[in-house]
């Protein structure tokens, strides 16, 4: 498909529903537009003021009528893509919206690939490369963090803070350019200060960027996060305490949970893949020792294990082996049954809180619904502690969140550290020059310019077609 | 909720997307829009002309940004529900959507109930019942047939009937009034004779209108379809025939098929829910025998049965004993195999013909998907003779498909006759008036004038939020 071609799509999600909107975009928008659309005035869709919704029918190119809707047509390069667009509300019945599709298509339009609209506003400039990224982020948005994280990097906040450290950096650079342009003018030490104060703040800009991307990836890709620890430890009580549903079956009964249950819920500011596990015992049960094996699955492939002790029993042999055999991932330790009288050792307290970030002590007791368990709101602090490293607050700062955005801030990061440090001991100006240009590249990439078309193409096939 | 409410709600399809569209309709949509949305030229939405795409900014009433997206203000009557109305169309993400909604909740909209748009529509006089009642159709089209039938109502094909049938029913009423307030003065001859022939070309108007109910209703709701017979007569072969699908497993061993495989599909101009059921016979397999078990359950609530035979090989005792069991309903015997050589005596060929409505030889051979097997063309055609009494064409005619609009018209036929009775044979001018009337009150309903609000919430409670 070339860019010249002019694309349609379904833009509305799949299914029943009262309206479904048919997007076109290219050249040819009006003229297909022309084919399908029989305006309620008779004129050409082009006739009337752009941007104004006119009513009609709408039909295949031979004449067969499907539906009656509405139709706007957006004028270069005052619409998404920047390119001609037209927009068609029909009628939101699986079947009909097919047939209007279908329609558009006979008319000259070709299938928008995934992503294909905004790919196409990036190319012709309407949004930069976070921008487009934050999009396909957004319509993913299953959690009001993961919405406030997209939403205000669709707005520009990502983009604004890249194009702010790129200027601090190209400040900097102009003062170089003139000790390379002038070498023999001494450079007034105000001069000299100022180049190394420049650099010095573009660090510190770009690792205070790199400091959110461990929350924002946290939020928008989500924590695999495995709750375990010993049969009636309390595992199911805290996992429906921290999905807020009474998913999990609780008993009294060891080796109640045999299957892993899964949540995906907002907990501390992040997204956690919340998984609750069998309790770890030697069973002769054959469901239960399944459940077991896949609970030791599930923890090896954690990225944070919140484990569970009876704060009121010794740690058992069975626990032992647990902390020894855990991956290397963040680690939470929660002492549950704080409610009730009894304590642990010194010694197997001393063991808990070395082999773990944080340790909570907690009551999972499995208040109802109305009540509200405050031990919840520690242990949501501790998991905030452990991903919020700067402190950054969704909807208002700017958050990296993608691999492909640390990856170049991280270079641009390296570059420029080896650049301060060369100007720091003398090196020679076209030197430092060269590396605070490959950090420029790099930061400049992050937002979209000078990147190659196949990381466009890759960034692109992960969107929705009718985005 | 009352009339006076403004309501919202989403009207594009759950789920993920590239746009999803919030509609606002009442007295206050355009106050409501203002908090919600700042317009790039920063004036109120009521500012600017009427139906036109403004680009803008949406927030919570209390000013955290959400989103940025596209309005428009319909200014009532020029709208669907006839009222002012506000679309706003944002990023089609799951919770930016609710986000966006709740917003709008926020700045005073109500939750529009199920097809609540449409009612005020239709209360406003924008539509009539039947047009409206074709919106919620149209959106539950799965067919190309039932995207026509419920397309052409949409559009008024079906209350331009209802109308035209209405206006004839009052002239020939006219007359009988001129009857009943001049006694004195002999009708001429001329006269008489057009009212007869006025009611007499009513009723055949109304007659035809439900002779299209059979296959609309067959078209919109489907009808049960349920392949039967002894154990490898062919049953899935034509399963997967007529579903144009490889989906049932088709093999030489009896007993292949247990479970009760289902397709909604369209077959000779109506939608089947087609059934395909284990052969019938004794078994000792276990699985076999409740699979025979839930055959014979299908069997008991079949619309349409289509049993199949092997034409080689003369009835069993089984077979018999099947036929004998048919319930009340519509049954097409399929004499399979035709393709090979051998034949069915007399005696069996004709219990068959006389216990089914049509006979159709077949060879249900399993084809590749590229050549077509020509005798599922006659199949269809029997089916299609079965459903289409009217002879309608979808799309173009107007056609019934709900109970509703069948049980007046039924009524209004029966008072029409009866009038038309009476004045064949002279009754008072005052009592055929009557039964006319009657008939009149009928017609209207079917088409929503002087319908009970009962009547008309539960039309609308069977649609989706959002229409």
């Amino acid at each position: 498909m070339g860019i010249n071609d002019t694309i349609a799509a379904v833009s509305t999600p799949r299914g029943k529903g009262g309206i479904a909107v048919i997007r076109i975009s290219g050249g040819r928008s009006a003229e297909i537009a022309d084919k399908v659309f029989l305006t309620a005035g008779g004129k050409s869709v082009s006739d009337y003021p752009a941007r104004r919704a006119l009513y009609g029918s709408i039909h295949r190119p031979d004449g067969e009528e499907l539906d009656r809707g509405i139709l706007i047509f957006f004028k270069a390069p005052a619409s998404y893509t920047g390119e001609d667009m037209v927009e068609i509300s029909c009628h939101g019945g699986v079947y009909v919206t097919r047939a209007v599709l279908g329609a558009v298509f006979e008319a000259g339009a070709v299938p928008a690939a995934a992503g294909e609209f905004t790919r196409r506003a990036f190319l012709s400039g309407k949004m930069t490369l976070t921008e487009a990224e934050a999009v396909g982020t957004l319509l993913d948005a299953d959690t009001e963090e993961k919405m406030l994280l997209a939403s205000s990097a669709v707005r520009g906040k990502l983009s604004e803070k890249l194009s702010e450290i790129t200027d601090m950096l190209r400040g900097a650079m102009s003062a170089l350019y003139a000790l390379i342009d002038y070498p023999e003018e001494e450079l007034n030490t105000d001069g000299e200060i100022s180049l190394e104060e420049a650099m010095d703040s573009t660090l510190s800009e770009i690792r205070a960027l790199l400091s959110t991307y461990k929350r924002g990836k946290a939020v928008a890709d989500g924590v695999k996060c495995v709750i375990c620890g010993k049969p009636n430890a309390g595992k199911s009580s805290l996992y429906n305490l921290m999905s807020g549903e009474q998913s999990a079956i609780v008993t009294d009964i060891a080796g109640t949970t045999r299957d892993i249950l899964k949540e995906r819920v907002s907990f501390g500011g992040v997204t956690l893949e919340l998984f609750d596990t069998a309790g770890l015992r030697e069973t002769d049960d054959v469901v239960e020792s399944i459940g077991v094996r896949r609970a030791e699955e599930a923890m090896s492939a954690a990225e944070l294990i919140i484990a569970v002790f009876d704060s009121l029993l010794p740690l058992t042999e069975e626990e032992k082996k647990m902390i020894d055999s855990y991956p290397q991932c963040a680690k939470i330790a929660v002492l549950n049954k704080q409610d009730l009288d009894g304590e642990m050792s010194g010694e197997d307290l001393a063991l808990i809180e070395k082999s773990h970030d944080i340790t909570v002590k907690m009551s999972c007791i499995n208040t109802d619904v109305n009540s509200h368990n405050t031990s919840i709101d520690e242990l949501a602090c501790a998991v905030g502690r452990l991903y919020d490293e700067g402190a950054c607050v969704l909807g208002q700062d700017a958050v990296i969140w993608e691999a492909r955005h640390e990856a170049s801030l991280r270079r641009a990061e390296e570059y420029l550290a080896e650049a301060r440090a060369a100007a720091l001991f003398g090196g020679p100006a076209d030197a430092v020059c060269s590396l605070c240009e490959s950090a420029l590249s790099e930061l400049c990439g992050t937002d979209g310019r000078g990147v190659t078309e196949d990381i466009v193409s890759e960034i692109f096939s992960k969107f929705c077609v009718g985005k």
